[in-house]
């Protein structure tokens, strides 16, 4: 069967940042390790004034059709994933081909246009997608744009107002790809959750607490939902475990979940057993609490651990490297996990030593629905990954004061009007210019 | 190669009424004829004020369910397509799961749920995405539901008010499918339009005569890719063309234009020649003005022929049916026409000679996308189709009066918090219940 997968990555960040420990906390009262340890974060990326989830999206796919060499006509299907979307109809694929349209020669007239919406796991879904349609012939030799695009705001003042973060991720999904394989086995734990939610508002509303643990529970089912496929995941076939990542800090905690997960009744268990003891088992208990306090002492003795520490060290924290500097891009933000892996990967200097080693994927949106799969490195892999510019973009955003945050938020929240001069000057990029007269909004290429 | 297709359908309408003609043109101080002749429409529906998007969907997916005997964890995949949505993150599908997850023992919770939007078209799309998961090898032996659920709402004094209507069509997608098999080749017709949208607003702006035009273009369009795999389409080899259908005398204009389109350069061409000439071609004409000119000229001849006449009385009007007396219901549009078009052919008692017949279905949502691929009959159509309700939902539809029909609208309006008494009295389905403590909707399910 001929591999499916994606063949190219470019990434978009917002063109503003904000300083998380040296600009936030200090207005916030707050000890900055809170963000920088608790959290796990140091910068949150914001668009510009001219900047929005269809520049950022249509910036990144031009720079993957131009890195690519791709007419419009090679492109059979375009498919955005956004819970930032500004239109209750018209989806923001096609405000996208739009941009492209006004720089190619050639347009998308023939490819299937679309937009999923599913918290931050729709970016996986438009991916699963796109995969289907080629695997079902319907390609006709065609490649699928897949473009993961949100502005994450909160209230002022919302505990999730440090984990904001704007940027775009675009996808190529191609047969025969040059950085990984997607398994066509993939694990779900789906239910109907109210932790996160965007009911007829731009920004959420938030139980927190609830949500790390739908997020942990989900996970946990899809994991075993995968596993009741494939067979036990074993954690020393997993050379990296990107998952959605709304904080650096709680990917730590599902990490430490997962592990423990991963090793029951494994040999790993079995010698850890004389450090911290076996894992506790429900039927070993009188009641739930009892079983509950086990588990929770067992972890923290796992988590001191050497064994725990160097997988950890070696299979998720390096998946984090991006999610730190420009906060969560909700659909984006699994996507940015796997790309800090193959960066990781890269900077340890492997080549082809690192084709078919295996990531073990974990996407999560909120409402909720996790989806775990598998991807296998492809022999372009190092290529594809070199080409990005990311650590450029990451260097040149304009760095805010809090009283130009302040500004910015406002700038993009819907239900208000400010004049606010840009912070970056536009080049060679799509830029927002307006509303038309039935309140579209409307975009230009500036040179 | 397996059938993948539509196994059963379950259709929901809002059970209020609007009578256009005897209600709605007399205070509109309009001739009741623009109504049922020009736009073709008698009434429309609408969602009593227990009723939403949610419950219409929910309702029709569990008799869907429940007459084909099937358990939540026989069903892998939730797709709803919606331009109603109320939630910018949340998506529909895992609402209806809840709802159903009240009456069912099991869950979803191994399902992928997703959302989809791209004004009417996504409904197609989602059971595109169900098909291509089939053929993909990932279904797992589990049926796909997609659910189509939309209130089409317009400001009132709107000229599309007239067209208004809601309602859910609920599909299963399977391999071995009842009622038609999907073609693999699909035509699309696709570009960037401000023909219609929602931008941040609940009602649609809307450019009415610019909308028709796209329409047309893109279908054209998607016929023309369509035919560029498969060959020409000839008008004999089609039983029925359901189109999405805004309302009934759109698509009248749309049927011209195909016929006028899938008979050139064909023997129907050369016998029509002698009373009408043949179609005209562009480069025997001076100008575009000239050519337009004589292609209207043309239309107007070919309409009148009793050779046109009869292939749309055959394969057109029986499409009609129900979008006639419901309106528009956006998503689930193009589903009503297929079942109007099966139940016109079980009218006509056909049973076995009607499978492997074939039907050329046009789906189109502004922004603007058309797409056009056909069905193959099954054999197990006519039991499916003759087990629909819908008649009996129909018959006992509240009728309102108009100033009725205004607090129904303002029930329905997000901006507006209106207390209105329910019309029809709840009786074993879903209902809504109010908001929770994070503005979500709540839903019970009534004996």
């Amino acid at each position: 069967m001929t591999a499916v997968g994606i063949d190219a990555i470019e990434i978009r960040t917002g063109k503003l940042q904000l300083d998380l420990p040296n600009t936030f906390a200090p207005k916030k009262g707050e000890d900055p390790e809170k963000y920088t340890k608790g959290l796990g974060l140091e910068t949150s990326s914001f668009p510009d004034v001219y900047e929005d989830i269809v520049t950022m999206g249509a910036n990144a796919a031009k720079s993957l059709l131009d890195r690519k060499g791709l007419a419009p006509d090679e492109i059979g299907r375009i498919d955005v994933a956004t819970e930032s979307a500004f239109d209750h109809s018209k989806p923001v694929s096609t405000y996208i081909a739009g941009c492209l349209e006004q720089v190619y020669d050639g347009d998308f007239r023939h490819a299937n246009k679309g937009e999923r919406k599913f918290a931050c796991v729709s970016g996986t879904q438009a991916i699963d997608d796109a995969y289907n349609w080629i695997r079902a012939g319907r390609n006709r030799g065609r490649a699928a744009l897949v473009i993961a695009t949100d502005t994450a705001l909160y209230e002022r003042g919302d505990p999730g107002e440090a984990t904001q973060g704007a940027g775009a991720v675009a996808m190529l999904v191609t047969e025969d790809p040059s950085i990984v394989e997607l398994s066509t086995e993939q694990g779900y734990g789906s239910m109907d959750e109210t932790d996160f939610l965007k009911p007829n508002q731009q920004f959420p509303s938030v139980d927190g607490k609830r949500s790390m643990q739908v997020y942990l529970s989900r996970m946990r089912e899809a994991l075993e939902d995968y596993e009741s496929i494939v067979g036990p995941v074993e954690p020393d076939t997993v050379a990296y475990a990107p998952f959605h990542t709304p904080f650096p800090g709680m990917v730590r905690k599902a990490g430490l979940f997962a592990y423990r997960h991963i090793t029951r009744n494994t040999s790993i268990e079995d010698e850890l057993a004389d450090s911290i003891g076996r894992q506790p088992r429900e039927d070993d208990y009188g009641s739930r609490e009892a079983y509950e306090e086990a588990i929770s002492e067992y972890m923290d003795a796992l988590k001191g651990t050497d064994r725990y520490q160097d997988w950890y060290a070696e299979t998720i924290e390096p998946t984090l490297g991006l999610s730190r500097v420009v906060g969560n891009w909700y659909t984006g933000s699994v996507h940015l996990a796997r790309t800090s892996a193959l960066r990781d990967a890269a900077e340890r200097g492997l080549d082809d030593a690192f084709v078919g080693e295996r990531l073990l994927v974990g996407s999560y949106g909120s409402g909720a629905q996790a989806e775990i799969h598998s991807e296998t490195v492809r022999p372009g892999w190092r290529e594809e990954i070199e080409a990005l510019d990311i650590d450029e973009q990451l260097a040149s955003r304009y760095d805010l004061s809090f009283e130009e945050y302040t500004q910015v938020h406002e700038v993009h929240d819907y239900d208000k009007s400010v004049d606010v001069e840009e912070f970056t000057v536009p080049d060679g990029e799509f830029v927002f210019t307006g509303w038309g007269r039935m309140n579209e909004r409307t975009y230009d290429y500036v040179e």
